[in-house]
């Protein structure tokens, strides 16, 4: 055993705690498992003790408890991430905050809620209000605010607001320090940008503050084109449109949506390249003109529908960024995916290009999104795997024609975002997290101040070395 | 008399007229004076009879009663345009519509309202559910938005929703023709173009569906910056800050703020360029930390003031759009202006070229925009007026650099906007107003289709010929 245990558990005493070892084991893991790669890597991820607690001092006393022993924290939310964020490299502590799932307060314009509170219930909460959150993930039924926040980055509303990573798009944050006497602290403006996407490596999310957007009853479209970059067109000009007010726009290339998009297929003809479209209600005039404009056909409107029709039907929404992988993955396990960025001048170009160099190998799913005033889009192709090296090759590819790829198939911070270290968030790990007991292993930077990113080689933490027992089939 | 006022006096029994000539002036007016030009071409404008109807059916039976005599219509809201739209040329009937000022329905995302309802009564209907126009002008308190929908492009609120031109903000219009026997047609999608900002020339507005957002209790702010490019570069990347939800970014050139904004002044050091921002309240920590890494002075925060230090402070709106050249005009009636578009690529540079050209003759003044789907600017710069000539040889200077005006010395649609005629606006002419009896002399391609734009001449319309009686001081 690395780490005292009994002493661990002694200090817990009336924290609701875990050790049945089926449990750990399912709240060690997160959606890793997309990845080839990171599930060779990943798969044996165990935490020692798993901890729940029901509010803020349990939280406290908690990370007083591990600091003491030298017992490295793991927190998590719902587990909905999908590059081994929240998984115990180290063992030790799970932390597990889906307890704090209060919403403390709502008014216009913004909502306060603790870390642990699902983005569905925090919208329902908001829902008397005409209000609703601006963006969240596919995972929007079931991921917490705290962890979207810790390990996500935009995705549906980012068509009208942008990213996390944007100032304005959290609000305010409050957080526990992982010292002896753990402190809370409150960031706001640019300062929550040190702990938003840092998967909790240098602070413990208690609660956040969110901005809210007019809640409306979504119109869900699917619009068809012969012609893929005809449907990428359509998409990027749509994004453009300034008083179409939208929530998601997304195009996924024949055959995904026909053979992934199970409970949609009679919607679907063969060959006819999808456009994911969630639209506010009263811009339906509009939206139908644009698309008759543009050639579109249109496919699927979830307000033209009669009610029998529409049950059992998922919302759009989980066709959509995280959920067309898993859909497509739920059919043929031999699929993983990338996330990628189609950068300005001319995103469409290098969609063109990409995808005439990779072909079936690769199918094209684009998320259209606001990114510095801009429309563009992301990348999460399809990818149809057959080794880490052709990956490896696919993804070179991709960065030798501009495009670059935040890695999927990675657990760190670094070689999943931007190849470099964020300074801010590392400072403040030296202060907030001086033994380094938060999620180890996630942060390059602090691990190996000298590891140099330009080799191309891949970090592994020392944890796991043990582990890593060559590549998977 | 050139029409039979008795007998259409005698066909309007019951509907509210007025034939008193102080008042048929004023009513046959709006903000045309603005212009120097207009003033001279249209000082002596006046109508013949005043009818403000109180119902959808009188405006009927109106309209039934000038086509069957052969009297031109020229509809007015509240006579807040500049380019002379309300104004009628061949004389004949104005039609207020003002006393059609109903509310008629509100939901999510939408209003229905009839024609001369204030814009600021409309908001004051939708506050209790949240909710406000997307768009209005700085003459919010006292327009109609009929005549905003007639003759307006867009002001406060285009840097989030674009401008009226945009599919989907305008959701529907219900009109009147001018027929022997007037219908009622409604138009939505696309269609609702073939009225917007027809000056009234091809039907009669009755009601108005218009799209919501989200009301806030905006907060106003002025940021000061010594050099003016640098406050034009920080109003274009606050544009572009996705997540920082805004409804006005303006940028006045010193030293206009100081002299014009009289009740403001107190707050504005001499020589400073001044960044006007209405910003909905929860970004106020973003949009705080994004001013200070620019480098801005706060200046004015209505939020930060106390109560005594707000009162008789106008709302920032008022000093923005066509009420900076208002506020300007009243303190030098020599100051007139022009209204131009910086378009992508690189807007800055068009603004830096023109204005090291032009010099103190003309003061910058920009509104920055949502324009297809990325931030840019109008301009709406300040003019120290010497002759007309001079004011003709500026404009050609801006049009040589690339940078379109839409001309406000002119009364026609064409040359006042897109220096074209909109064919879908004729061909609804040509079935809506057979007669051409809607405010004539405003569609040159009705007009006189023979017109050579290419020429440059100004267009004259024979009706206001004996008036033309060389240029004004």
């Amino acid at each position: 055993m690395r780490y005292d245990l009994p002493a661990l558990k002694a200090r817990l005493k009336g924290i609701h705690i875990e050790d049945n070892p089926a449990l750990l084991r399912q709240k060690s893991r997160d959606f890793y498992w997309y990845s080839p790669t990171l599930k060779r890597q990943l798969d044996g991820v165990i935490g020692d003790l798993l901890a729940a607690p029901a509010s803020e001092e349990e939280v406290l006393r908690i990370l007083a408890a591990c600091f003491a022993l030298g017992i490295p924290v793991t927190p998590r939310g719902a587990g909905t991430g999908n590059y081994g964020q929240a998984m115990p490299l180290a063992g030790g502590l799970v932390l597990d905050l889906s307890r704090l799932d209060k919403v403390l307060e709502i008014a216009p314009g913004r909502v306060r809620a603790q870390a642990g509170a699902l983005l569905a219930d925090i919208d329902a909460a908001c829902a008397p209000s005409g209000q609703e959150l601006r963006l969240h993930p596919s995972t929007y039924r079931t991921a917490s605010i705290g962890g979207f926040i810790a390990g996500g980055s935009g995705g549906v509303g980012s068509i009208s607001w942008g990213g996390l990573r944007d100032l304005g798009n959290i609000l305010s944050l409050r957080i526990a320090t992982m010292e002896a006497s753990p402190q809370i602290l409150t960031l706001s403006g640019e300062e929550v940008q040190k702990i938003a996407h840092a998967y909790g490596t240098n602070g413990i999310i208690l609660d956040v503050e969110m901005p809210l957007a007019a809640a409306y009853d979504w119109t869900e479209a699917m619009i068809g084109f012969t012609d893929f970059a005809e449907a990428a067109a359509y998409a990027q000009a749509l994004g453009e449109q300034d008083a179409i007010l939208k929530k998601l726009v997304s195009v996924i290339a024949a055959p995904i949506p026909q053979t992934a998009f199970l409970r949609h297929r009679r919607f679907l003809p063969e060959g006819m390249h999808v456009v994911l479209v969630m639209l506010a209600p009263m811009g339906s005039a509009a939206f139908e003109s644009f698309t008759a404009r543009r050639g579109g056909t249109m496919l699927f409107r979830s307000d033209l529908l009669a009610e029998a029709d529409r049950h059992g039907l998922p919302p759009l929404y989980e066709l959509a960024w995280n959920h067309t992988t898993l859909r497509a993955l739920r059919v043929d396990p031999a699929i993983t995916y990338l996330q990628t960025l189609y950068p300005h001048p001319d995103p469409l170009a290098r969609v063109a290009r990409i995808h005439s160099r990779l072909g079936d190998e690769v199918p094209a799913h684009l998320e259209f999104v606001r990114f510095d005033g801009r429309i563009t889009c992301f990348g999460l192709p399809l990818v149809h795997y057959t080794s880490e090296a052709r990956l490896d090759a696919i993804i070179a590819l991709h960065e030798e024609l501009g495009i670059p790829v935040f890695n999927p198939h990675r657990y760190t911070l670094e070689e999943g975002g931007m190849k470099q270290t964020d300074p801010a968030q590392l400072a403040f790990k030296r202060e907030a997290d001086p033994k380094g007991l938060l999620n180890p292993g996630k942060m390059i930077a602090w691990e190996n101040p000298e590891f140099d990113f330009a080799t191309g080689r891949t970090y592994l933490f020392p944890g796991l070395e043990g582990r890593d027992a060559g590549e998977a089939g």
